[in-house]
């Protein structure tokens, strides 16, 4: 059996109860919840705790839950000593793939510490992790991760942006909802690259570090996560909405990759723009700003005019990234911290009713021939 | 389109020149090359090369890829830092996973440092960094990684053994046969678990680094690389022929699972199975052994006449790797120095007609259902 498309393009590799992805019409729900519900009700915490303990929390179940995560911050020697010789020209993603490979010999996986306990610790100290690697090596500053912070959103700002980040301002606010809002957005998404290649890895009975090191530079290509990051160097090419029109019929007709629209399961519209989009555009409003919000819609309507291409989650959350002052290196980090919950829940499905996920391949090489002597070469 | 068994059995998920396993009646062939011709007339760095570079080198370009292979042997005080700092316990998979993913940091992949020279430059570092960690944590030692070896086989005994290994007399010139045999062997088999992850990683246009540490983390479980370990660990439970014909019995019974019987590919025979038995004998023999291979030959009796499944690679590769004096914790971490070469291969190959890896799921979880505020929870 094999798929005209290539790719496994169509092709059904197991089942799932954790999300839909606009089967039967219906958009997109985790858990059988919209995730315009989720986007606008509810917060990073409660999608985590929905996507790994498999319900949404009470209001008791979510007060532990966010202590619990406050209490899970602190980075290990071992960690911090890896961070400082990880040197400061690295991919982030790469930053991110070695502490989880690494955390994995440290903190190993056994029946006390489960996929469940490691997705939490993971949850928080990804973000102290990557921005300690990140101030050490920029600013030659050792940061503090025990920060006060009462979610992932304003946790990451805190970090990144130190004392200089006004949590409590109408502006800091609304970064901090638009990290919660895209953080929601990425959380999960079905059989998608990063989460097959987390299901193959489980499949064997290995461990949750090493589907998710798995996870994490399968996410890092450029046809997968990494387009966010090639979102925003694509907006940041243009200085006006005339100049983006000029560029990029120029790159379309030299039949350049544009990053960031279509998708392989969606064909009409990607359910999650709009929410990041109308983020971006507040964030563009509050800020002032002229340039990026403005040559973003009009990149997103060229591709519609000329291909009839829709933007995808990464384009929006490019420009809403970029308003929150995050450097596009750590756009596709941001997007681990988030799908950590999503990951976590397919590892334990796939462990629920495992089977070796091992397909086969059509053969194209050179027929069975004689061994050749080393002299008649 | 979905298959019926699951685990995407039987399902073609592309096409591959680098080996058949067994297709069209032909058995077991790399690049065309059978596996008994070359485990019977090759060395492990031919293979090594056929995989990497295509074709089987002349008599100039071994003598030059074994002294370019030699030449890479060094270990960075990055890598050897982090090698002391991961703890003794550790399993030594996720020993190798680190190691390869730090790497990455430090020697990324680039045009000039593409993933051919860093498949060469693998195949040495991960011998001499397991057994820098091996010997670091169990003696307190560290090793001189540069010591004189003509192959991967002997330079793997002389690290693992130290002075002690005799590597010209009679056993020790089986010994290294036979781990060089072993490494032929275990170099490549298609789309296997490890392999597909790999390509599902590299589809995305991530780096080689991020598709080696996917498949170690992969190869790391039971059901796949691990296999060859849990044989080791059956066969130590039994001191006679008679107490593992009495104790093989009673699991079938209880319904224990089995491991290095059978095969997803292969319905009657696995064809390495012989070559790798036929070293075992020999160095049964050498060492005067009355029971491992006794006991080894009677599981498989019992297997047979039990179960009709027949003793894949791991199986009897358990026994041999033992008489070679190998921890068995060390057993899965040599099939990654030999598989590092069919990955690199599969790497090079997906990159050359690339799509992206992303089939679906059938949906099985809750239908749409209204959000609830958190007070109604």
């Amino acid at each position: 059996m094999a798929t005209k498309e290539g790719g496994l393009a169509g092709v059904v590799a197991g089942q799932t109860a954790i999300c839909t992805v606009g089967h039967e019409g219906h958009g997109l729900h985790y858990r059988g919840y919209s995730i315009y519900d989720l986007a606008k009700n509810a917060t990073f915490e409660e999608v985590a705790y929905l996507l790994i303990y498999g319900r949404l929390p009470n209001d008791p179940q979510l007060k532990q839950y966010r202590e619990k995560l406050k209490s899970l911050r602190g980075l290990p020697t071992a960690i911090t000593a890896l961070l400082e010789s990880i040197p400061a020209n690295t991919h982030p993603m790469d930053v991110m793939r070695t502490v989880c490979s690494m955390l994995g010999t440290i903190e190993p996986e056994t029946h006390q510490h489960d996929a469940q306990e490691i997705a939490d610790r993971l949850l928080v100290l990804f973000p102290g992790a990557l921005l300690y690697w990140y101030h050490y090596h920029l600013h030659g500053q050792k940061i503090d991760v025990m920060v006060e912070a009462s979610s992932t959103a304003e946790y990451f700002l805190k970090l990144l942006h130190g004392k200089g980040f006004q949590a409590d301002s109408a502006l800091g606010k609304l970064m901090i909802q638009t990290m919660d809002v895209s953080l929601i957005l990425y959380a999960e998404h079905e059989f998608n690259a990063s989460t097959f290649a987390a299901r193959v890895c489980t499949a064997t009975l290995s461990d949750v570090y090493s589907a998710l090191t798995a996870a994490i530079g399968t996410l890092r290509g450029p046809l997968h996560g990494g387009a966010n990051e090639a979102a925003m160097m694509l907006i940041q090419q243009y200085s006006s909405v005339k100049d983006a029109e000029e560029g990029m019929l120029k790159k379309l007709n030299n039949k350049d990759l544009i990053m960031g629209f279509g998708h392989r399961v969606y064909t009409t519209v990607d359910p999650r723009s709009e929410v990041i989009k109308a983020q971006a555009k507040a964030l563009s409003l509050a800020l002032n700003d002229n340039v990026i919000y403005a040559v973003s819609e009009q990149i997103e309507k060229i591709m519609w005019d000329q291909k009839k291409l829709f933007p995808n989650l990464d384009f929006y959350s490019a420009s809403a990234y970029h308003f929150c002052g995050i450097p596009t290196g750590l756009f596709t980090p941001l997007f681990v911290i988030s799908r950590t919950t999503g990951w976590v829940a397919h590892i334990i499905e796939q462990r629920q009713n495992n089977k070796l996920i091992r397909p086969t391949a059509e053969y194209i090489g050179p027929q069975p021939q004689p061994f050749l002597e080393i002299g008649n070469r």
